[in-house]
């Protein structure tokens, strides 16, 4: 069949809309129609070229609703009308790190994903004969694409699929840094490096579960208003502190917060993020992807006496187990996924989208097919 | 009164055994016969100069057994006669850290402590009328010192004091890091960096909670044969690994370790220690004090791909609560500490205790007075 699909020919051009072929689903695979797809930095983090894994021509895109139109042999778990959204990372629950309570980041697929093909070692899409990768195993770039059943998570039918799009990747990776990684308990104190789309849903997370105090610390004050709406208690400006952040957010929280969530991806946030911990308990969550290469630094003596360094993917989610209870959530009003979704384009846009996020207008980009 | 002791005249200088004078406990303070000692690598860390936090004269040791000879006004949990071990890290069960069940790290009087003196900004021992300091609230290489009553752990009245001495710091700080501090699961794999004293209490916990696979790390053969009997199951020597030392350890242990202790205090291997763990859940634990102003470093990717970095400062364990069971423990014949335990001296030899833990000859070295 034939998809429309916004193509990265090449490492640091502009996407092109092009018609692709696309071939069925082979066994365990499934066809979905993407209905919409948010626009997320580590799209445009490969599309730069700087991504050591990224690799071209590719159909990017990992945040996407949509229906499932047709099945492969022996998928049982969706079927066709399904409403579902792509995991990039699945859910096999039968590897090693499935049946291992303590992680989401299941393996089974994880090395031809990396290689931006299917399980069977092959790509679906291509291009005037030539192969076009996959990306993440979504990409969701495409109208229609194909995932394995593994990589899809069925949600209510009636979330739209604009919205509940951004559950795929950022709602997801916020909340859940909150409630499956640091498992942040009621009357915790926190802090929040970075109030992009990524820290204003650890914020909302934070204030699902009962935060006392949620300081957000960002260099730019016009994120404050959306910021508070979603439970911002405290605004730090680091411009306003040098080189005393770290020492005015442990006043600020009486002694160091329980909990901080890194949302920036810069190693030298990540250890002031760290240090701010409380002394004894302190848990600092990295959820940030740092540039290739970069490292992390702090005196042992911060993890000895008592703080704990620890990262998140994809908010430790299993995405075909939590993913629809986030759905519900928005359904029921309990979180704000509207405010987020500042710009929605067709298709042929999406390089708009693009933009607006590196001018850093907005909080999230959506393409509607 | 007087005191035999052997006090800490000058950083760099051996120990001189001299009588002091001795001042009763005041309200809440507690005199105690010290029966006997252990050695530790700590007071050899703060009599070399090294540590920024020494201070002198002092009299040094915070591994000691004894009995209370006399109780201060408002003492009401040690009665005189009671077996007891003093605690460096004490538990007070009333301050903000006691409360919190995430830490052991008990702060109602560690701004006096870390100044060498009582709670009362004063000291209890002085020499020819100069003032000398406490040092880590216990200064057990005196034959008898006064501690706050919430820095005893009582033990029962039929354990060896030369014996569970090292319960006081280095048999604690090793089994709780496990039992604590990583709360390690049956079938677990571990690496265990460093085989002294701490490593091989490391590895009898880890054998004592039904680990898999425990592997030792160090580079003297020599300590094979005794980390074998206190349940090591694997031993590698990193010189026969050169840079692969990482590879080689996730690859003995099926795809990296689920727990790991640095028992050395090498900012290298500490970075080593993390980076052998399991992707996913792998947890490692810093136990060795490494030199001031060292750090650690890795890429963030390491632990958002779901390793967990953290500390174990006296095991975790709470002194009073802890430290009785785990004397117990010793006694049902459950853990060995005998083994452990290679030198026993007067406290006029003390300075051979020294010498023979930096030649690495034995294991602890324990002074009975």
């Amino acid at each position: 069949m034939k998809t429309r699909a916004a193509v990265a020919f090449e490492a640091g051009k502009p996407l092109e809309v092009v018609e692709l072929d696309l071939e069925g689903p082979k066994a365990g695979e499934v066809l979905v129609e993407v209905m919409a797809t948010g626009i997320c930095h580590t799209d445009a983090y490969t599309l730069s070229g700087k991504d050591p894994e990224g690799a071209f021509p590719a159909v990017l895109g990992h945040e996407g609703a949509g229906i499932v139109r047709e099945v492969g042999p022996g998928v049982t778990d969706v079927a066709v009308g399904d409403h579902v959204i792509p995991l990039y990372t699945p859910e096999c629950r039968t590897c090693e790190y499935c049946l291992n309570p303590k992680t989401n980041l299941c393996q089974r697929i994880r090395t031809t994903q990396g290689q931006g093909v299917m399980p069977d070692g092959t790509s679906r899409f291509s291009y005037k004969g030539e192969k076009i990768l996959h990306y993440m195993g979504t990409s969701t770039f495409s109208n229609f694409t194909v995932l394995p059943e593994i990589s899809l998570a069925k949600i209510r039918p009636d979330a739209p699929f604009e919205k509940v799009c951004y559950v795929g990747c950022g709602v997801t990776t916020g909340l859940g840094a909150v409630m499956f990684t640091a498992k942040a308990e009621p009357n915790c104190t926190a802090v929040v490096f970075g109030l992009g789309g990524i820290g204003l849903n650890v914020i909302q997370g934070l204030k699902l579960i009962g935060a006392r105090q949620i300081v957000g610390v960002d260099l730019n004050p016009g994120k404050v208003e959306m910021a508070k709406r979603f439970g911002m208690t405290d605004f730090v400006n680091p411009k306003d502190h040098g080189e005393n952040l770290v020492g005015h957010l442990v006043e600020l929280t009486g002694g160091g917060a329980d909990y901080s969530f890194e949302c920036i991806g810069n190693v030298n946030v990540m250890r002031q993020a760290l240090e701010c911990c409380h002394k004894g308990w302190g848990t600092s969550v990295i959820i940030g992807v740092a540039p290739a290469g970069a490292e992390i630094s702090t005196r042992p003596f911060q993890l000895v006496t008592g703080r704990n360094w620890r990262g998140s993917a994809f908010g430790g989610a299993r995405g075909r187990t939590d993913v629809p209870g986030i759905v519900d959530m928005y359904m029921e009003g309990r979180i704000d996924i509207d405010s987020l979704i500042t710009d929605v384009m067709p298709l042929e846009d999406i390089n708009k989208g693009f933009d607006l996020m590196h001018e850093g207008k907005g909080v999230r980009s959506v393409v509607t097919y």
